[in-house]
């Protein structure tokens, strides 16, 4: 839905809703005609919870789709993932708690392999290992550039974080990464005049690197790609007239909470830890986004069991955040990580929405099938969920006399 | 739905299509875990039509948005409500059965009260009676503006409504509401040099009556908000090619069927009458609009037996209109009013569409909770209904080769 539709009809009341995400909660049966992870799982306080509220399945970006963490997190908070797009430099700043300013130009960057000739072999130089990433970003830090600050950061294994800090620059800089091997790194140019300065900084880094890791094959080089800048959007408070809090310990969702200006409250990545955070908090906000990571990185480990039994322990806090009474409540997932697949999948994702206003729909229990007979159907647009969390909580006006 | 590309494939024959709006229809049930007005009514004919249909929930607007009447209405009838927008002066005049002509401003006023310093105190002048509103009103219209005439309106309470009429007028003046106490009345400015003529005419009447409503604390002024001109929309004869008549008794739903085309035929409130004016002009239209408002306000009351009562009544009447053989009937409303929130509100609105060619999709009950398993999802949008009634009345052509 068109944020400017929906901003023009906020009204501002003393409710409090809370997004409660389960990460990559949605899954699949391991064989044909059994349970889905959710469905296996012994979820009591979901599945009465579901009984009086609105169910359904949600797709994230669209049919097909599978979403990374950054656009289907967008889509949970209302944002339009194909219109509201982050660079991947900014991505992978996000990714690693990196404090970036508004004025910084980040890149994502590959250690490569580069022949003799400068032809790239391999796009990740044979993956190296993480200490080794931090080893030669330690050399990389020692690289001086005129007028502007250069930040190198370790990601993990063959990535890195390149940015650029300073007054003047732009991200309309292309990629250096050719997208194949047997070419040679593409040359940083300017997109448009105001970058050419950037773009020649970024060159002046390069070609020091390449002297610097000449002798560290396989990491000999590195190739560059999304060069961007913090966005610029409408927070939840302009859009949503909603003083938000995430409560996450993982860096990318914390980042991209930032991104639509929600407050990032200190939290442990247990789920205790974080409902102790809302609890101490409650008075204070009025959106809760509260993030439960564990569930995710079972699936894309493939254990089926581990998640189950991650979804129990979800399930067996569900009356903590009860107690709070809070106005809106929505349990779900940002995709699906079926641990069939070890992997974020396109599949829909459980979604419930409770609230003194919605309507039942007869859906008893909280799993992927019982969840398609439900109010919000099985094909509910991701976006949609915000619109619905703040009708329920009155929180929009009337559309027209 | 593109109303472009429905008029393309649209064919004629001799079908006839009813649309029977149960205005506010949908609801919610008073406690957890009981009935909705409409489950809880008894609705054999209803059922059994329902039986035969294809069934589901419309979402009026969008996900979440609680639509007015005006824009509930326009999407039943196909045109899309984001796109097709009335301004708040036409919406009054509507409203008010007003003979608002093609080049007449119209906008919606408020009595207000104003301090010694012309600061507004309260937009609403304490919500003075109609009867007041009257009295003033008719002090107002012995203002006399230089080259345009001045129609002066009471809609209700503080509202009226304000018509210039004359050559060379525009709409394309700022509201002087300022939508906050403390803030003086903004001056009436033309957007564009075209209205520079009106801006002058709306000053020059709104210091007259600044003058005249001096001594009538506290309605001592008026703000205007909503300029606007009846829109020049396409009409049902042209994009369904469908000679189409409202039988609606109240002036907001008349207003917006004439908006599209429909001749309003004269008609008493009670749905039988209603039903007579259906019998009586069977044989002179394609489309008929048949509007039952009691249900609205039944809910709008809080009154859940009530409503409960006017569905039923509602029920016993269908059997009149299957008895003139329609091609196809469409049984809905606007929008949900539950009693429990005593207001318009979002929740999808129960629909069904009869016709020899539908599909029956096993819902044999009219309720909100078997709806959501019909053919038709629980979220149709609501414009698809029009193009759905073409293709069951086979006037629409196959598209493409």
């Amino acid at each position: 839905m068109d944020l400017d539709f929906v901003r023009q009809l906020v009204q501002k009341n003393d409710s409090k809703i809370v997004m409660l995400v389960v990460d990559g909660l949605g899954g699949l049966a391991m064989e044909p005609s059994t349970r889905t992870e959710l469905e296996a799982a012994n979820t009591p306080n979901l599945d009465n919870l579901a009984a009086h509220s609105l169910c359904g399945l949600h797709e994230p970006v669209a049919a097909g789709i599978t979403p990374g963490s950054g656009p289907s997190h967008l889509a949970l908070f209302g944002y339009d993932p194909l219109k509201y797009q982050v660079g991947r430099g900014v991505l992978s700043a996000l990714g690693i708690d990196f404090d970036l300013h508004p004025s910084d130009v980040a890149a994502r960057g590959n250690f490569c392999t580069v022949d003799e000739k400068g032809l790239v072999t391999d796009r990740r130089a044979g993956r190296i290992s993480t200490e080794k990433n931090q080893e030669l970003c330690a050399l990389l830090r020692e690289i001086e550039l005129e007028g502007a600050e250069l930040l190198i950061e370790t990601v993990k294994e063959y990535r890195l974080l390149v940015v650029l800090r300073g007054d003047d620059l732009s991200p309309e800089v292309n990629d250096t990464d050719p997208q194949a091997t047997g070419e040679r790194p593409l040359e940083p140019r300017a997109f448009a005049p105001p970058a050419e300065r950037t773009a020649k900084l970024v060159a002046q880094f390069l070609e020091q690197a390449r002297q610097i890791l000449a002798d560290h094959h396989p990491a000999n080089m590195i190739i560059l790609r999304g060069f961007s800048r913090l966005p610029d959007w409408p927070s939840m408070q302009e859009v949503f007239c909603l003083k938000a809090a995430a409560i996450a310990a993982y860096p990318m969702y914390r980042g991209v909470a930032k991104l639509v200006g929600m407050d990032v409250l200190e939290t442990d990545s247990e789920l205790d830890a974080e409902l102790d955070v809302l609890e101490q908090n409650w008075g204070a906000y009025d959106f809760f986004f509260v993030h439960s990571k564990a569930t995710d990185s079972a699936g894309e480990d493939g254990d089926f069991q581990r998640k189950k039994g991650l979804i129990e322990a979800v399930d067996a806090r569900v009356p903590r955040i009860l107690h709070l009474k809070p106005d809106v409540l929505i349990v779900t997932g940002d995709h699906s990580t079926p641990a069939l697949l070890r992997s974020h999948s396109w599949h829909p994702v459980p979604v419930l929405l409770w609230s003194k206003h919605c309507r039942e729909d007869g859906v008893d229990r909280f799993g992927e099938r019982a969840c398609m007979h439900g109010g919000l159907g099985p094909r509910l647009a991701a976006t949609d969920l915000m619109p619905l969390a703040l009708a329920n909580a009155l929180r929009l006006e009337k559309y027209g006399a």
